[in-house]
């Protein structure tokens, strides 16, 4: 079990991520990425976009832009609705996240409250300016996109996008001429989005820039239900919370048929199954660290019909923490889109004219990098981070015993082989103890030695980081070994 | 030989790029990247982090924000001098880039003139304004970067980057001991960069919004010479044009050991000698198409003591343009953020104290994209983009012949296991004939089709793009074919 503390001490020691320009004292709500950790949110990446895009054949990554201008996000409704409340000190003048202060003072979440009952809240609370202790002014929505100005006056105004979604709505219909004219169609995009919080917090989980990985579903909710493989599914037991328990770190099995008779659409729960998957067989979180969370009306946002927020279960962050979610966005996007820009988001599947809804699959990478860095580092004396190890920063570090004999020459060779398929380290500083240790600290699921043995045709040592066991491995079948181990289809302790 | 036109109507039709937001009329100097542009940029990127990242063991990717505070910009020194000459109609009140409209008119590029140089140039040329024909103001210097406020109250003065170099020098010093404690140590980025342009043109040449691969390497200048292989490279014929020839189109080929000789330090041309071999070997630029330009002290930006544009000679943007640049940029930034942030910044390496000097290997990552599309597409009855199959945004597409009889299944199949290992695409619709086609207008390098043969056991066949010559395959040696054909290990000609 690791706290905060630890994952920022071994996140900053060994290059996985820290407060960006701190050579200026800090930017809150910022963090850049070192080397390991820019490694490891890359294989994320890899691992959810194969998962996900394969999901359907039709299923595509695309790329947006970042700033988008006015009219774009005034017809998302935007510039109106996407705010939070925000209360400011009538002594001090420090402005507040008003949801937050209540949450510090009731230890409950309030997100989604109005603006006067917020402010009826916190005088029956009695809460005051942390600050200063001085009187709260009446909370005000502030609305969290940053603008900027385009154009050599700065003529026109855009904001940095709040999500990544707008890009694939704003697409939609060129990628749908461009692609096979089929439903569903499905837009991923990769990519930094920016909200201008009024309080981050708790490291990457409050960030003012971070990563989403979206993926919009363009569908015809008269045949979707027929169009997804839902009977693969029907008997997963699916873990999750509803709405009222959300303060409470419990989950509930439910068989996915039996979420589908309590009234959820049938490709609404199937999508919920495959990202249970992703999160219990691709990053192995262990069952019970794993939730869906229910939303109720309120805390919903605007453009979501049914919403279950993905929840990991963190040390480091108190609980179950929101890393994904699974939004019903209905024909909110598109429809707002026709209005603003007045062309026809409408198109011909068969014989029907349709303005698809959509299903969002939204994750936050940094939050799910936090969380694998939370759930797989154990310090202490053999400190380890236990990440699957197709995630790993590093795949596999290759070692010469010692630095005379010719053996470093020989491991050269091993890792010049190794890195075109991995990624892959080389060390030769250190007793191998030393380098062993390194390399458990950051996560490498494989080490190879080279030894005096390597040179008389014996092969290297093939050393897995969870066991610690050592198999010899002929050199000829190392790269094609690993790749097994990697893809499952071979296990530590077979012989190679 | 392809041109604007084609190459943008190519681009559209089939999912490569497009001008962002052409829902509400367009959005100048943003462009969105399709389905299939989107797999040609990760493509080139992957090969990019192949080749740069290995040049030396120490030289790492990391990734850093796009927001920078106001005090980092104003220590970099682009807060005063990240500026282009600005001049404003009298009449009508446009604005344009000062050296845009005397290139217009002169055929000359003029970056890098000052204010009063551009105002007499404009009298004696006689320009005026393109749009009322109205008299132009004086020029006067105007800041690239989009400023934005961060905070409740916008109170954090702030920018989006102009060059993601930024974020590696900020993180230098981390990095620095969170890694090897060695020089030369290179920290790559790949992400966007941001400039508010004054007039955006020639599609995504000169954008607001793109994307930079830039590595910088940290490095002793009393001894980086000695650390680079440059023996290795002595005798490679590097093509290159100076300052003075920058606009016609001829290119010298020198012996890196005679750039040596005139004067440019070896460390310099060695790079230089592994850029171009980027270029040629590959992205398969042919030779006669590549040319580093030699820029001289008016037109380097403020921070490069040597700098070389590299060029690729493009049919569709008029000859040869700016794809990236080698750029020797001193001691300027680590100085200039020491100063600005009372950090020191210079490390200890042996005995030596050194603030580390930078080489940086910046590069335009939508202007490769461009470059490929520009070079690779021959338009006309037989539609072909001839890029490197490893780029390719397809590697493989799989076609059953026909859609009956068992062929899908055993297509689907073989589609399935080979995307696992490089990206696939399972087509059914229409005609092999217009099958391959499609695949061959984006450039897929190669189509196996499942025939009847292939379920009596005799493999699959497997079409090249280029030579359109086919082979038969047996279905267990495809994958590790096609892998040996990207490697270029196998070539198409040889017995699988």
């Amino acid at each position: 079990m690791a706290s905060y503390e630890d994952l920022m001490s071994l996140s900053v020691r060994r290059g996985f991520l820290w407060p960006a320009v701190d050579l200026y004292g800090g930017f809150a709500g910022f963090y850049d990425y070192g080397h390991n950790g820019a490694l490891l949110r890359r294989h994320w990446e890899d691992a959810w976009l194969e998962h996900f895009l394969g999901l359907n054949d039709n299923y595509y990554l695309i790329d947006t832009t970042t700033i988008l201008p006015h009219a774009t996000l005034k017809a998302s409704g935007h510039v109106d609705h996407f705010t939070d409340l925000l209360v400011t000190c009538t002594r001090c003048g420090e402005s507040y996240r008003a949801d937050h202060l209540l949450e510090a003072a009731t230890h409950e979440e309030h997100e989604g409250i109005t603006a006067a009952e917020t402010d009826a809240k916190i005088k029956a609370v009695g809460v005051r300016c942390p600050n200063c202790k001085g009187e709260l002014g009446p909370s005000r929505p502030f609305n969290m996109m940053f603008p900027l100005g385009v154009g050599p006056t700065g003529q026109d105004s855009a904001f940095l996008r709040p999500e990544t979604a707008q890009g694939a709505f704003l697409n939609f219909k060129r990628e749908f001429e461009a692609l096979r004219r089929k439903l569903p169609m499905g837009l991923a995009i990769v990519g930094r989005a920016y909200r201008n919080e009024i309080s981050p917090r708790q490291g990457t989980y409050r960030m003012r820039e971070f990563l989403q990985a979206e993926l919009q579903v363009f569908f015809d909710p008269a045949t979707f239900a027929d169009q997804v493989p839902y009977s693969a599914v029907a008997d997963v037991a699916v873990r999750l919370c509803w709405a009222a328990e959300k303060n409470q770190p419990i989950a509930h099995e439910l068989a996915a048929k039996d979420l589908v008779a309590r009234g959820l659409p049938s490709w609404y729960v199937y999508h919920m199954a495959k990202v249970q998957q992703f999160y219990m067989d691709v990053l192995q979180i262990p069952r019970e660290r794993f939730r869906f969370a229910e939303l109720d009306e309120k805390e919903r946002a605007f453009y979501n019909k049914i919403h279950f927020d993905v929840q990991v279960n963190q040390d480091s962050l108190g609980g179950f923490k929101e890393v994904g979610g699974v939004h019903y966005r209905t024909d909110h996007d598109l429809k707002g889109h026709e209005a603003g820009s007045h062309q026809k988001q409408a198109v011909t599947v068969g014989t029907n004219r349709v303005v698809p809804h959509v299903l969002e699959l939204s994750f936050g990478v940094d939050r799910n990098v936090w969380a694998l860095l939370d759930l797989g580092y154990r310090p202490g004396e053999r400190a380890v981070l236990r990440v699957p190890p197709r995630l790993a920063p590093i795949t596999v570090a290759v070692f010469p015993l010692v630095n005379k004999d010719g053996l470093p020459e020989r491991a050269e060779a091993v890792y010049r082989r190794t890195r075109r398929q991995m990624t892959a380290f080389y060390d030769d500083a250190g007793s191998i103890g030393k380098r062993y240790a390194r390399m458990d600290e950051i996560g490498t699921a494989f080490c190879v030695t080279v030894d005096h043995e390597t040179l008389e045709g014996k092969g290297v040592t093939l050393r897995d980081r969870d066991s610690q066991k050592q198999v010899r491995v002929a050199d000829a079948d190392l790269v094609s070994h690993l790749e097994r181990l990697l893809s499952g289809e071979a296990h530590f302790d077979d012989p190679a």
